[in-house]
């Protein structure tokens, strides 16, 4: 039975999300708004609408909020957000602690999932595991001994190809990024149509290949579409060529898979699979499980939760802690 | 003062090393033989001399095993041993603590080094830090929130070129390992030679280039010649790659290096840190230190030492624990 509840946030690149989640991860409400040029007042309004909307009976713990960036681990300040400039180089904690008095932590959101996944979802049974989100971009978080692991898991920037390849947002060539997430399928998908018509990509959006969008791609491979699946599948062994480099440095239990991506699993993350399992060393290959996560687009919001419960279950005495 | 001592092992793939050690981290006794077609015999032989000669005063608190392996972390038992064919699969931990009757506990090398590092030597200030050892390969270990992070950590197979590369000896073409280290510089030596004769290397073992070391690379290197500091500024490249990816990773304080290759500081190591200035993500590199370890060869006695102190502080109440 649930008795506590808090607020989960999250600033997105095009959305700002603000769910009020209770300690046993049902999310009790759920608010969502276009960030615009300004998310942090979005995200201000929002959370005062829940936070005057609390539920009785419930003790209110206050906010965690996760951001598509990168996040200083000690301050909560946010250190580099390249698709949400706004709030770039912001201390995201205090600003809004300070507004409303409650205490506030700020994480990654690929972090913020991984651990919405470890208290209420796929990894719950995994003492260790990786999670890959798999969106437009590739992002990360990493539990360890059952713990979110205080790093930037910026897994989607390692490079897998130094001798060259796609520049990638962040401006380094050969990034696992710039392979395996949708953003570079549809850009070589792009590529592909202008030179080769032969597909049933041509037919969709009246030709406009600019407007193709990653669920056009694997629904058209389910339907057999050649171009679509070697898309998919030089995704996937990208993918896999990343995921073999997790294997090999952290021999987690489980890999957790989840984003728009992975409903082509057949095709992409298959290929994946069969790439790790080349390339991943065999005794830590043969130990972990590679699944899709279970939570989806709630993750972020539950493991943010679970991260403010977990704060609030720290003994108040070890004056020593942040 | 110290109180305690232990005993800490290591059979890496040409010596097997027995060091008695004290709980101030001085190293007491030191004994060291080549490991012949018989490791473990060599290694029970050296536990036994010391053992029989024990310091009064400080109690024995048991032996720390480190090996050139991959290690289950739960039961101690050796997965995979690609240069020690002898204890490859064997459950060192159960089979030299039923010999001795007393505990044992079995880790990879790096691992013992990088903790070495941590409790003794150039990690002592860092919360958290990756070690990097760059010998004949590339191994690695991880610390974070000041502890040994249970993971593999073979940083040296992860790949960092995908459209090819070298066959590393893991069977994967395109690891670090196969770029950075010692095996490679002098494959690439080799194969330079073949082309090209101007360079000091070929007055070297007369003529014998097969004879060379990564110490003759790095002398000639220091000496001006042209091949040598282009074949070590490659290396260190494809090592600042792999640093990159460790820093977008773990974002940790601190990388610290060991391995003879360090001698070659100014063009090796510069080269990496250069080319990880490149490509790891700014916020993130203007945060880390890149370092020599000032263990050396000691890092890894010291670091299972240390492992051993560390579980005999753990409450002996905790009965879940193993």
């Amino acid at each position: 039975v649930a008795t506590q509840c808090c607020i989960a946030g999250d600033i997105g690149g095009s959305n700002v999300r603000v769910d009020l989640v209770a300690d046993d991860f049902k999310i009790i409400e759920k608010l969502k708004e276009p960030s615009g040029g300004d998310p942090v007042s979005v995200l201000t309004r929002l959370i005062d609408k829940l936070r005057n909307d609390l539920p009785e009976g419930l003790s209110f713990r206050g906010a965690g909020l996760a951001v598509a960036a990168i996040v200083d681990k000690r301050s909560g300040a946010v250190l580099r957000a390249p698709n949400i400039p706004a709030i770039s180089g912001l201390d995201l904690a205090s600003e809004i602690s300070d507004k409303f008095g409650f205490p506030v932590i700020v994480e990654n959101d690929a972090n913020a999932a991984a651990y919405g996944e470890k208290v209420a979802g796929a990894g719950r049974d995994f003492d260790s595991f990786v999670m890959l989100t798999l969106g437009t971009g590739v992002g990360g978080g990493i539990i360890i001994g059952g713990r979110l692991l205080p790093v930037a898991a910026e897994l989607g920037h390692a490079t897998i190809n130094m001798s060259g390849g796609p520049l990638c947002g962040c401006g380094n060539p050969g990034c696992l990024e710039s392979y395996a997430a949708a953003r570079a399928i549809l850009n070589n998908a792009a590529s592909a149509l202008e030179k080769n018509s032969d597909s049933l990509l041509k037919t969709l959006h009246n030709g406009n290949t600019y407007k193709l969008t990653a669920e056009d791609i694997y629904n058209s491979a389910l339907e057999g579409d050649t171009l679509s699946r070697s898309l998919l599948r030089e995704a996937g062994k990208s993918l896999g060529v990343g995921i073999a480099n997790i294997i090999n440095m952290l021999s987690p239990q489980a890999v957790i898979l989840t984003g728009g991506l992975i409903g082509a699993w057949n095709i992409y993350v298959e290929t994946a699979i069969a790439e790790a399992s080349k390339r991943a060393i065999p005794e830590l290959f043969e130990r972990v499980k590679i699944i899709p996560s279970t939570l989806g687009d709630d993750a972020g919001a539950i493991g943010m939760a679970g991260l403010v419960f977990e704060k609030n279950k720290q003994p108040k005495t070890r004056k020593t802690d942040r």
